[in-house]
């Protein structure tokens, strides 16, 4: 089973601080570049993995979804996600990716932000999700960044007033553990290519990895940005079964 | 035009004297990953794009490559490849990937080891080369990672016995000038997310990407490839028309 950290009290609270939980889909600076892989949702039957308090199912219906199936393994977001909408077509079940079962291309179109390096077997969920999809359809999700995951100690480095991620075992996949609103938030880091190759693996075809960056007007709105030109911290990537 | 530094006498002495220049592919430490990305090369039609000394034309001929076509920018490089084999089933040609053009589906396999990154676009070499193949035919190549290439100042930091790569940069993407045999050899970082989408813009489906690291087997015989596990030096794709 993944760390259900979400559900910790100081990670709740801290988490629901943040821009992206207060302000939704505009409070994250990547969903531009995300909204700009999206297929034309209308009419789709989506899964959203990893849901959170349901921003993006909202939003899904709002461009016409079908139905959208939220699923994450807090009861504190889903129950605040639950709370959010009296939606019938949207529906909120709890569930943990590293086991999750999906009925046999049932969506149209799979989601996912930010959630899938919390799973450890990220192989199992590519297949699991190509097979929940129907032919043609899409799945579009961001991860944390490998360069972002990989160093055993995260951090910056600032040397002659140049600001610098230092990257170390890279190669080395697997559990990486971190403080982040709680203590020992367990995450998996995995290559680039291990991520990519999986997807292929599971019968996808890659068709857009963004390793994402501000734009200059997003440079020049929140100039705390100019980290992001230095080393990616997500990576998004559109893939077609 | 790109830089012609491997014509620089230092440069040239200095290549030369690398365990790959000597030993040919076996020299190369990402050689058995490149190799098992390799289709079967009997009867096949290749180019070799930054062919070198033809360590690989020749190689690819002993494997049952009906022909070789081997392109390189530099006149030392061809003149000894050409010193080196007198099989008139491989022939060199001097080339600019730059401005490079060749032959409508032509070609039934693409090699490239390594000469990439020295390109600015990216994107029209991609094309250029997806028309050359014939239908169903691989494209394998193999590139400086732009984890490696990245940093303005590329080099490593060592901390409580603890060697990173300090990544800066990294959605900088453009020129690079190092020092490396030469003062000033200039190179093109893109984001590995660059090279991706320009294969698949170019129309090619993207089958494996391979971010080198050494096995327990090579870390055992050649103990100063462990930085290897840090960071990586080579990104080898596999992609498809």
């Amino acid at each position: 089973m993944a760390q259900n950290i979400y559900d910790t009290p100081e990670f709740f609270q801290g988490y629901s601080g943040l821009a992206r939980s207060v302000h939704g889909l505009d409070g994250a600076p990547e969903w531009p570049a995300i909204r700009a892989l999206l297929p034309d949702l209308a009419g789709r039957h989506i899964v959203d993995l990893g849901c959170g308090f349901g921003w993006f199912a909202r939003w899904a219906r709002s461009q016409g979804a079908a139905s959208v199936l939220g699923l994450d393994l807090s009861e504190n977001m889903l129950a605040r996600a639950r709370a959010e909408t009296s939606d019938p077509a949207v529906r909120y079940e709890r569930a943990d990716l590293e086991t999750l079962d999906l009925p046999r291309e049932a969506f149209d179109f799979a989601y996912s932000s930010l959630a899938f390096h919390y799973v450890a077997d990220f192989g199992r969920l590519a297949a699991t999700i190509f097979r929940a999809l129907k032919p043609g359809s899409q799945l579009v999700f961001s991860i944390e960044h490998p360069i972002y995951m990989a160093p055993a100690q995260p951090g910056w480095l600032t040397k002659d007033g140049q600001r610098s991620w230092p990257v170390d075992h890279y190669a080395v996949e697997g559990e990486r553990r971190t403080d982040w609103f709680a203590k020992g938030v367990l995450k998996y880091h995995r290559r680039l290519a291990t991520t990519l190759n999986a997807l292929i693996d599971a019968g996808f075809s890659v068709r857009r990895l963004v390793e994402w960056s501000p734009t200059p007007q997003q440079l020049h709105a929140q100039p705390a940005l100019a980290d992001e030109m230095e080393r990616p911290m997500m990576a998004i990537i559109a893939a077609q079964k």
